[in-house]
Formats: C-alpha cells, sequence, structure tokens
C-alpha cells in the first residue's frame, strides 16, 4: 500500500502534477464560519497532509481576525500557485468587508449580499475541484434562507452541489473514528418516514454506502449493517412489518448483487456493534435514528460527507450558529476533521481508481 | 444526608426492624435467569449493602451449576431469617429440576411448567415486597410466551406486576450512570408513534420521570428534558408539527404545576447533553429514541426502573436470551447493577417518605 502510494506521488509529480490542495469554502460570512477558518488555519504550525485554502473574502478574515485578535497573515491564493506554511491563503471572491462600505457587515446578520457571496464560494470550489485544481472540498455553514433570497432554489448545500456536478445518485453519511451512518431519509417529519421507505432507495443507499466504504475509505470488504424502523426490528411483525415488506426483500436485492450486507438488525443495539468495531457503516432509515448516536458518540468531532459525488466534498456537522458568530467562542474541531477526512478521501479515491 | 441514614437505619433496628433484604426473582428456569443468579451470588465475597436472596427453585439452581462446573452453596430461605454470606439463599417456590423428573428441562426450551413457576416467583415477590418481608425486587428475564401459555394474560412483565400491585400511573425508565431516559410509547411501531402521542399522556409521563428522580434517585430539584419527535425538534414546523401541538403544550402544562422541565429540544443533541451532566433525565417519545443512545452508553450494565409502583423493581435489562442459556457465557453485569440500583433506591424511598 505505502509503496503504491509513494510512487503514485512521484508519478504525479513527474507528470508535472501539483501537490494536492484542498479548499475551504468559507460558509455565510456572517456565520461562524470565518471565525471556525481563522482558529483552523492559525492553529497548527505544521499540519500534515495536502496544503488548505480558503474560497472566500479575505476582507471578512481581516474584518474577524481584528475583532477577535486573532494573528492571521491573510494572503491572496490563486490555483496553481504554491501555498506557504504558516498564512492563510485565500481566493478572493467577494469583497464585503471592504473599508468604505455603506452597509457594513454584522455578525448573524445575513442579507443577500452574504448570500450570493456565499453560493459563489460554492460554486468556484465545484468547477476548481472539477477541473482538478481542488483535490477536495471542505464546507463552512450556510443559512438555507439567505441562499434561497439570493436566488438559490436549493433546499440545501447537499442539493446544490449535486445540482452543479450534475449528480441525482447521491447521499449522506456522517463518519467518525467510532462510527459511520448514512440515511435513507434525512428531512422529514417522524411521521412520514414509514411512508418515504421503499426497497429501490433502501437498496440504492446501501451501494452508495458500501461504494463509498471501498473508493473513499479503502476497505476491500465493508461490512455493513442496516438498522431495522420499528422497535426490535419489528419482532416478526409485532411491531410494524416495514421489515419483512421493505427492508428485508432490499437487503436480499443487495446480497444478491453482491453488495454484502447485515441486518435489519434491531436499532437499540446495532451502533453498539458498530461502534465496538463489528460494522463499518450503518444504514439507518431516518435521521434521528442515525444521528442521536453519532452526535452522542462524536459531538465535537463528526464530518458530513456527501457520498456519489464526482468530486470530494466533507462539511463540518454544525450550522452558522448566529447566535454565537463573532463573539470569539466557536471551535474549528469539526472543520479540523473535515479537512482530514478530505484529504484521506481524496488520496483513498485517487488510488482505487488507478488500481480499478 | 449521611447522618440521617445513620440515624434511620439505627430507628429502624432499635423498632425491631429486621435488616432489609432484596430479592431477586429467576425468571424463565431455562433462560440465562438461573446462570446470571449463580453468577451474581458467588462472584463478590463481600458484597455491600442490603442481603439479597433468590425467589426461585433450588434445584434449578444445582442443575444449572453442575452443568456449568460453578461452586455455589444453594441453602433455603424463609422470610424473616438471616442472611449468611457466601450462600445462594433460595425462597423455594418449584422444584422443576427435581431428580426423578418424567420430563427434565431442557436450556431454551420453555413450556406450560416454567411458565407457571416464573409468573409465581413474579407473584411472591410482589407479595413480600407489599408485606415489607422485601425491600425490592429484581426480576431476571422472563418469556411473554410462556407466561402467556402458562394463563397469564399480560403483554409483558411490567404490566404484571402493576396488575399485582393495583397500579395504573406507571412507566418504564432506563438508568445508568451517564444517562436516563423514560419512554412515553414503548412497544409500538414506529409508524403508529406520533398519532399515539397526547398532551395528557406526555404530561403524565414528565410527572412520573420528575417524582421518581425526587423520590428514588434522591434529587432534590430534578432537571429534565424531553426530547422532541421530530428532526431538529421539527424546526420551527418544517418537519412535523408535534412540537408545537403536543409536546409544547404538555411541557407549558408541567412548568405551570411546578414541574421543571426544558425542551422540546432536538432529539440528536439532547442525550449528548444530558450524559455530560446538564440533564438527570430525557422525557423521550419511543422506543428507540431512548433505547439506542441508553444501549450505546450502557450496554452492559443499563438497568431498567419501573417508576411509579408502590414496591421497588428494578430488572436487567436484557432478555432470556435462550440462544446462549446454559453456555457458560451470559454476563451478570446488568444483574449485579439492577441489584445495585435497587438497593439504593430502597434506601432513597425510605429516607424521603420519612422527610416528606
Amino acid at each position: 500500500m505505502v509503496d503504491m502510494r509513494f510512487s503514485l506521488q512521484n508519478d504525479s509529480v513527474a507528470k508535472g502534477h501539483r501537490p494536492p490542495v484542498i479548499g475551504i469554502t468559507m460558509g455565510c460570512p456572517v456565520g461562524v464560519g470565518p471565525e471556525i477558518v481563522l482558529r483552523f488555519l492559525t492553529s497548527a504550525v505544521e499540519r500534515p497532509g495536502p496544503a488548505v485554502v480558503v474560497l472566500g473574502d479575505g476582507s471578512v478574515l481581516r474584518w474577524c481576525a481584528r475583532q477577535l485578535g486573532l494573528k492571521a497573515t491573510i494572503v491572496a491564493w490563486h490555483p496553481g500557485m504554491a501555498v506557504e506554511a504558516g498564512v492563510v491563503p485565500v481566493l478572493e471572491l467577494s469583497q464585503l468587508a471592504e473599508q468604505g462600505s455603506d452597509t457594513p457587515l454584522s455578525w448573524g446578520r445575513p442579507d443577500e449580499r452574504t448570500g450570493r457571496a456565499m453560493a459563489r464560494y460554492i460554486e468556484e470550489a465545484v468547477r476548481l475541484c472539477l477541473a482538478g485544481d481542488l483535490a477536495a472540498m471542505v464546507t463552512c455553514p450556510i443559512a438555507k434562507s439567505s441562499l434561497n433570497r439570493a436566488g438559490y432554489r436549493f433546499p440545501g448545500h447537499t442539493e446544490m452541489l449535486a445540482a452543479l456536478c450534475g449528480c441525482e445518485d447521491y447521499g449522506m453519511m456522517m463518519a467518525g473514528r467510532l462510527l459511520r451512518v448514512s440515511l435513507v431519509t434525512i428531512h422529514t417529519s417522524l411521521a412520514s418516514v414509514a411512508g418515504r421507505l421503499n426497497e429501490a432507495e433502501i437498496l440504492r443507499l446501501i451501494r452508495l454506502t458500501h461504494r463509498t466504504l471501498r473508493r473513499d475509505f479503502a476497505m476491500a470488504a465493508p461490512r455493513l449493517a442496516v438498522a431495522g424502523l420499528n422497535p426490535h426490528a419489528g419482532e416478526g411483525g409485532l411491531f410494524g412489518r416495514e421489515e419483512e415488506e421493505i427492508i428485508g426483500p432490499a437487503l436480499r436485492a443487495a446480497r444478491a448483487g453482491g453488495w454484502e450486507t447485515t441486518g435489519p438488525l434491531p436499532p437499540d443495539t446495532v451502533f453498539h456493534k458498530a461502534a465496538a468495531g463489528e460494522f463499518d457503516a450503518v444504514v439507518c432509515m431516518y435521521h434521528d435514528q442515525g444521528l442521536i448516536p453519532f452526535k452522542l458518540l462524536h459531538f465535537r468531532d463528526g464530518v458530513n460527507v456527501t457520498m456519489g459525488l464526482p468530486i470530494v466534498r466533507t462539511s463540518v456537522d454544525h450550522g452558522t450558529a448566529y447566535d454565537i458568530a463573532g463573539r470569539g467562542v466557536a471551535a474549528c474541531d469539526s472543520l479540523a476533521a473535515a479537512v482530514h477526512l478530505a484529504g484521506e478521501i481524496a488520496a483513498n479515491r485517487e488510488r482505487f481508481d488507478v488500481a480499478n
């Protein structure tokens, strides 16, 4: 493994390839994005792995650094430029906090300008990833409402990325050191979950999760579990029949297609088993089934991974946190974990694609 | 606190009260009950707290000890008798494994006899608790099907206990060192949960949980959280309206009645907060909402506590485990935790009732 990696790297250099660069989109300029970006890029003197640049707004980062008393050397970056150590390299895509602006920015108060700017960071990151100028993108949080106000009609970040990539077969995984979960249904009421489950969609998520573990997490034979929907996985139909009528058939179809999978397992024990190392990921039927155990184990260092995109994208697992933006209390643990994982995924995927 | 405790104990002794005894019901005679009872009672040379006796079957315990090569001195016990150290004291309520029996017992194969016997252990334990001969009862697992086959028409253990006590205002709590959860709905399909929620039942569970924390867990001012039903607790109605229409009103009614409670909180973060010490218990809307985080943190040492009964009852949090019964691999951690907690609850409740 190590040998192949080195030979690949040498190969890239020999072909004149540039060393990999990861781009962080700054997210909403008046949320916690600028602060966690500064904290992350100024905290570690030596960071192993690929170089990291920001797609965002140097004037906002300077404004944020001034307000929080953070020392940061913010320099302009353009695709292809080498990245110096110890600086904050920024691809400048807006100038929202330039001196002399009529309407100064205010923490926690997004408007149409901030919405347009944050959408531009995302669009440019996708473009540079697709063009090979970035090896991966890591996203800071955005506010859906200001995205919509700026004229972008997407239900969320991930849907916007999928549309920009022209990708329909994508999905959401939350990844941590102890637990990985992927979700069949996401932002929908609990009462509507059962009605939204169908065999095709569960099968799609099983395959997507399998592929992600193989290609992005370098697992030759992923051990996948599928959670049931009901208490005790229905206990033979006593507490619901979705395990027998929907999830079971999806599992059999997955196995028949060569996607080895265990389940449907009782939801109240499968996560303990996965965290203990018995499974590499758990396919979950609904948001809280996966997010409750995930956030219990990975409250600070959880990473949101978009499965299925042609580009590598990870994200912090928290929101814009307008209530604490600019107050100097935001932690960059999730961003650090997201950058680290993006680098790993990019390297794994490159090796996988060369080998397959 | 310590002073009051000692004075109470002295007081009891002065009045001629006997030292407290905890009774373990042996559960299904061909499940893991006999094995975990033996393991627990023969493992610790000195066990702090009240004496522990078994309501069950000495012949089954001897048979089990022989098969598993466990050394155990099994002696007959009757209410009022002192309990010697280092023995397994049994109130004999059946003789299922007496030599010369026509149909010998077989691990994992319950029948009408075993069903009748295990029901008898429970009935006698309740009777002795109500009479003051036992300070608390701890139950080993039973099989509902063989309970029913023996003519006992209860959906489960807890419902049988409530009926024997003539109690209607009871509920289920899972208790561990890091997390306590109580459940508004339990054994029902996920699709039916939303339809079963109502303000009165949520209010009842909030009050019951509050009372249990005060009386049984010695908390003067319990900090209670109530989880929402939907992702992000509905996010202002985007993903369901139960938080606004049912859970919120129940919370306001609870507060108006003096039962201080926080919520409805997003389900994917409330358990982290509770485990970190911010809340003493979380009232949950459905089985897996509470059991997923609980079993993740307390897979081996979780205890099931029945709230609201006039007697003290705790239970192991696992089933009869017929697949491993008699194989010598069952762990008694949950039983040990259940006995320990039963002793604490009995002492707390006695102090509370004297003081209030």
